[in-house]
């Protein structure tokens, strides 16, 4: 049972912050002030023997003197005091989570050696360890939040329904951040650095079975444990969609992320091999990373790979057209019956194909119109929609009724608008209304690749 | 001489608007509003035999009308009428803009008529003509904006250093719109629709000779003179970089670019060829070329595709060199001897490699350290410094740092910061002096690829 553990990360009743201090930038300050002020409902236990008190909470000497323990300890102190630390909490302690760098990631000796002592502790039935060298976790659920960058400068998510698995902790920081700033929701977010303890496949037999998680998205530069991976990634993709970035794939990022996790970055190949068996969808780097954290909040799964595309200006039709044909979706053209069955209902100037060009005299109306009617049946799979705001009748309306009719479809309608800022100010109604939108044909191409499971391109 | 006549289009002294209307929402109302309010310096005449006045300037019956003639006339008026007036307005014309659709690109008889009606007055020594079926011209030097769409939904972009050639109107109006918004300057930009007499070769003859250009990126959906095309890009090419996206690459791209300009997209392939042969970078798409123009907005080609990467944040290093990998672009070792050398001048946590992680502990003064010792000498043609705000001790004065070892560095310098509002903010203090900035590690590779001129990828 030694999974049910990690429910002590996300759910702790009390959380003891060790080299606690109220100096301000300091790492154990920042971690405190979200604790205290972000929502945590569990009790917080300032830890440290040089002071009295805390951000005016009692601050214990140790962990074991607090009465009764505590479910979880963050370990923000110089890494050479980390383990007696932990060693001396016994019992009292069932889950850590060590920020702290300074362990195997440097490649010293001295370094290495304090990860190995931190592993003995765990194979002695310590507690459960995240980290060292990592952020740590951030639930928007219950608000842990161990992430020690302050919040003016890295925004936290909304409540959300993707959950985020990562080793590198810069990576976790600048995902949350453009995440949050751009309004997309997170459940669950880890970065296990080192991974002396906690891993992928310890974070993936939990998000499982984590009813506020929809969707995973991994961010790999390593994986230890090969076949327990392709294991849990199977069991949790049967579950709900997984996805993953592997990082460090060619020999000059190889080196890179041995040297800032103390991890080899194996052979790309293998990955990619250990994706495909387990049904993870392998995405391609950050951008997509991004683009399907956008997609998976809005949308579910798309059965297929054929993709509809409406447009009231013809030549973004034709990049978004081409960047499908490059990620290997299918940009099919419609029936004869269904054409002119659409040719009757709208005005000949209309060019009815796919893509779909409804010219720059096209009305709010005809736009929803046209969806509703052209993914009627079972032609296609997903519908990128995408308005320019150039043309004088398309308004306000129109992300209203683009909804509703997606609603009706009960198929992946995603919206591409490009432009500059009128364009900017629009689009924030397509996502108030649920409909996920993207700002270049590429990023929508991308997210529609993602839905599909690239599954078109035989990947 | 007939390319020397372009320069009516561009430096008009005199400017018809038929059709002209005062109605609001009218094509004609938002060209004549362009032209005076925007710092024409020229006059404008509004020609159209149902007005009196229009916006308080004398109204003429026709350009035939207009004392002395007119350098251009924009014609905004039925498809049918158009040529017809051309005629009638004889030697008192030098070019004219014809920006009403309604021609070849609907594929009907009666449109295919008209445009052969026409280029038959080109032929016959009539004015030379852009369109139809276009937006025009853009030109912030003297402020000549045909483009009918209002300023309040797509934003002008101010006076910069490139130039555009589109076949799209609706991708110049999205491309003009993104970059005005994105602070990213144009010299010129023409769309040329149906091209049934100017078409990008003649452009590019002009551009090749226009002090105001820097360099030239055209957006092609088809070339009808290939020949022509290679010798005018070619040596628009010797002079200054020209870049280009095919689009309509692919079956499907290819007929709905029939469809929206009446021309016939041929095989992805020749172009690749000519493209190759004449010297002109090729694009992937809209990101590449958004990417591109906003590196050569503020840098020049680099001598090579060897790339160094200098981060605070170990995550996005490894994600900037996977994506340098993928373009081709080489992202090679330090020496031994230089390593030492930074070594020495570095505290010990910094990874001395590339990319190179100055961790979280990194000063603004480190961070300029480092990008001026590792780019000396002749190891590296492009720098891509990647600074995350997550660190505490980044402040500020870093983009100043860096924008001045980046100007004793001689080398393209490229600056790739992602995140969310805060680090946003932060882009402009780049941008101010002369660093172009990325939000993604992809979208910086791509920059770096295209002024690197794709060398490496044997593209």
């Amino acid at each position: 049972m030694k999974e049910k553990k990690l429910d002590w990360f996300f759910k702790p009743r009390s959380i003891a912050v060790v080299g606690a201090s109220e100096a301000p930038g300091k790492l154990s300050a920042i971690i405190m002030d979200s604790l205290l002020t972000s929502g945590f409902k569990g009790r917080v236990y300032p830890v440290n023997p040089k002071h009295k008190s805390v951000m005016s909470l009692e601050c214990y000497p140790a962990i074991e003197d607090i009465e009764g323990g505590v479910d979880l300890a963050v370990f923000a102190v110089p890494a050479p005091l980390t383990p007696g630390l932990i060693k001396r909490a016994g019992g009292k302690l069932k889950g850590g989570i060590i920020v702290s760098g300074g362990f195997a990631e440097g490649g010293s000796e001295a370094g290495r050696a304090l990860q190995e002592e931190l592993k003995e502790i765990v194979k002695d039935g310590g507690p459960r360890l995240i980290g060292p060298n990592c952020m740590g976790v951030y639930d928007s659920i219950s608000k842990v939040d161990t992430f020690f960058i302050s919040k003016e400068r890295i925004k936290r998510p909304k409540k959300g329904s993707i959950s985020i698995l990562t080793q590198s902790g810069s990576f976790a920081l600048t995902a949350m951040d453009e995440l949050a700033s751009e309004g997309i929701g997170v459940a669950r977010l880890v970065s296990y650095g080192n991974k002396v303890d906690v891993n992928e496949s310890d974070c993936l037999d939990f998000l499982a079975k984590d009813p506020a998680t929809k969707a995973v998205l991994l961010y790999i530069e390593a994986i230890d444990e090969g076949r327990r991976f392709v294991e849990s990634a199977a069991a949790c993709a049967a579950k709900k969609p997984v996805m993953a970035v592997k990082m460090g794939r060619r020999a000059e990022g190889a080196s890179a992320a041995l040297s800032h996790t103390g991890a080899m970055a194996g052979r790309y190949e293998v990955y990619r091999a250990a994706f495909k068996k387990a049904n993870v969808i392998e995405l391609e780097g950050y951008e997509e990373f991004i683009d399907g954290c956008r997609a998976f909040t809005m949308q579910d799964m798309a059965e297929g790979p054929r993709v509809l595309i409406i447009t009231d200006g013809g030549g973004i039709g034709v990049a978004i057209a081409d960047a499908c044909t490059n990620s290997g979706l299918a940009v099919a053209g419609l029936t004869e019956e269904k054409k002119q069955a659409l040719k009757a209902g709208f005005p000949p100037y209309f060019t009815i194909e796919n893509p779909m060009d409804l010219t720059g005299s096209v009305t709010d109306e005809l736009f929803a119109a046209a969806l509703e009617k052209s993914m009627e049946g079972s032609g296609f799979d997903i519908a990128i929609v995408a308005p320019l705001w150039g043309p004088p009748n398309i308004t306000d309306r129109l992300p209203e009724l683009l909804a509703e009719k997606a609603k009706k479809i009960g198929k992946p309608v995603l919206v591409c608008t490009p432009g500059g800022n009128y364009t900017r100010r629009k689009k924030k109604l397509f996502e108030k209304r649920g409909l996920p939108v993207f700002s270049t044909p590429e990023s929508c191409v991308r997210a529609a690749s993602v839905l599909s499971g690239k599954k078109a391109a035989g990947r």
